[in-house]
């Protein structure tokens, strides 16, 4: 991970403080929105079918997450999407529960093949509930779940050509040729709602200002597992986390980046 | 209040982090999931008629909550509540602002009768409201408050073999044949959005963990209180008790349990 | 700005704790019913079609905020609204995203020219986008934004006779003879989402309790500011803002406002 291409990103979107549109679940609206204007970005929400393509045709880029799914909101993620590609706008998604229902696994899987979204980025069940190869998505032991879930990304970065986000305790950025990885982040987090939801929003914004959207996506969970360490050694507990969180994403200096990311590829060894 | 019971809940809720299935509405829905991941539980906000059975298929509970009630969102509730009986797993309901319109008063009978939910969990006028007699219902003077929530709590006990929780200054959890009161709890709880919602939520989380429905019910609101009086304890105002909430919901221990229950029994003499 | 003045409705709206309806957006439904707690209100959410009049019959003012606007919702803030008329009980409107999309501005010129609200209150690209000529809304200099919000106001209180609240680093209130002035606030306040919805869900608590809708208007922009400037001298980023803004509504005193609003314009020169 190269702490100048992260940090040169965090500049960027705190400059061009670029409009990402969000449609996204009723849970995280709120948080996902501190946290882009924490960052430097400009977030706006819209989901009515009536208004996501004149909303797309003033973003920077269109993030779509399928947290709280219906029936009326998908049409207007399509939408959006059309819209989207069209422009030429990036386009992030997040599958969030994919694997859980039908529902959410046949959405997302449709969302991708239609549009081929820049970056992908989910939990590990998540991504492996998208890989269209079945062997891929069952019976898979727990300790091989890594495994798993990077065999489904180069499934889905062959297929159409996406880059592939994974989280965890280690990132995962998966390309056709590259895997980035990121060990920095706090065990706290998976105690706070939404922060795998945060992540993507952020991914938006980076994937706003940066040419590449491997390094953005690189550079989003960088800035999550850092900023998450800035958080967790200052809160006790969940609720205080979330507070210093948005803080830290605000705060963020060169400093922090470099020193936090070498410290964490030292002690992966 | 049993402070062994209490605490044996937590440490459940702890160690086997259930599944928490909500239907709940838009206000509370990220301080409720967070929350429940405070306490230990794992939060899950699904409403989709397409997959609501299916998350119910995967719950420990079913927490259903009206408070944003619309006609597309009652669907979903019936449904995953009639799956949630076919699988037997629990289902808290909370009946908010039932009394206050016509439609959401119809609507949580109509939910009570069809479903008899394991637990309702609501405040007095709300509890009044659902009784079934309307000579509990209505001209009550404010002095008779509690008394006539705890009648209507005992027609649905006996109606439709309800725990009947009431939430309040002090709270009673109410069976056929006996009551719990619990008077811990802190002022500015009611300065809080949500906090009747999240007293909802965990008693969804403890339901999941504790044979007794009664048991579960009594844990969820002594949690409520003792965590309230721990973050009143440390905040200025409702925006730094939130916080605290949180935290302490993340950190409260054994003997945090069994010394505030004492106090609140003491104090109240 | 009179600081008496608004110490009177402060006070007035902590006597009298009214019922303040909001149908507004999925962002700020958490955050503004926590601000209208922590000044003193009580805030009630409801959209359904089904019970928006009874709900406006029990309620003091009605809040209309078109954040995450959508056509199932339009058609209950238009009964909503219509209900309010009747009753004789304020409407207070703001028309988020109003010039950034067809359908936003289409439905908030509707809905005012429908409904003619006590007080319409947005950012100055918001107020200028209501504008029915179409000279005020176009190729408006930058420099000349302030100027063409404020002529855009006149032509809303005009038609209309709304108060007009314009919100920004100096907030500006309008009616027919006078414009009150606000110089409080703090750098960081664009940095929180949903501190504009706030502020109209505020305006809506003032304007329960102040015979003057102007008045009540100034207000809210007034507490908003002070508050704002309370969190931001303890708050060193966006999330701990947050926290201190609640905790500064719930303990703003007469001292505060005195000497805050004389400092504000002393300031200005």
């Amino acid at each position: 991970m190269n702490a100048e291409l992260v940090w040169r990103d965090i500049e960027r979107v705190r400059d061009d403080a670029p409009l990402v549109h969000n449609i996204t679940n009723y849970v995280v609206m709120n948080s996902t929105a501190n946290a882009l204007l924490a960052i430097g970005a400009s977030p706006v929400m819209a989901h009515a079918l009536d208004e996501v393509e004149e909303m797309v045709n003033i973003a920077s880029a269109l993030v779509v997450n399928i947290g709280t799914l219906s029936v009326p909101w998908i049409e207007s993620m399509f939408r959006a999407a059309d819209a989207a590609k069209k422009r030429g706008i990036r386009i992030v998604f997040d599958p969030v529960g994919a694997g859980a229902t039908r529902f959410r696994t046949e959405t997302a899987r449709e969302f991708i093949d239609s549009f081929r979204p820049t970056i992908i980025r989910g939990n590990p069940s998540e991504i492996r509930a998208l890989a269209m190869q079945d062997s891929l998505t069952k019976g898979v032991d727990s300790r091989h779940e890594t495994e798993a879930a990077l065999a489904a990304a180069f499934d889905l970065v062959e297929t159409y050509g996406s880059v592939v986000s994974i989280g965890g305790e280690v990132d995962r950025i998966v390309t056709s040729d590259r895997i980035i990885t990121v060990a920095n982040g706090h065990p706290m987090m998976p105690r706070v709602t939404g922060l795998g939801c945060t992540a993507t929003a952020l991914t938006g914004a980076f994937a706003s200002v940066d040419p590449s959207p491997f390094e953005a996506a690189a550079t989003a969970m960088a800035v999550m597992g850092i900023a998450g360490e800035m958080a967790g050694e200052k809160a006790p507990g969940p609720g205080s986390f979330q507070v210093e969180f948005l803080d830290a994403l605000y705060r963020i200096s060169e400093k922090d980046v470099r020193e936090r990311l070498r410290a964490a590829e030292e002690n992966r060894g």
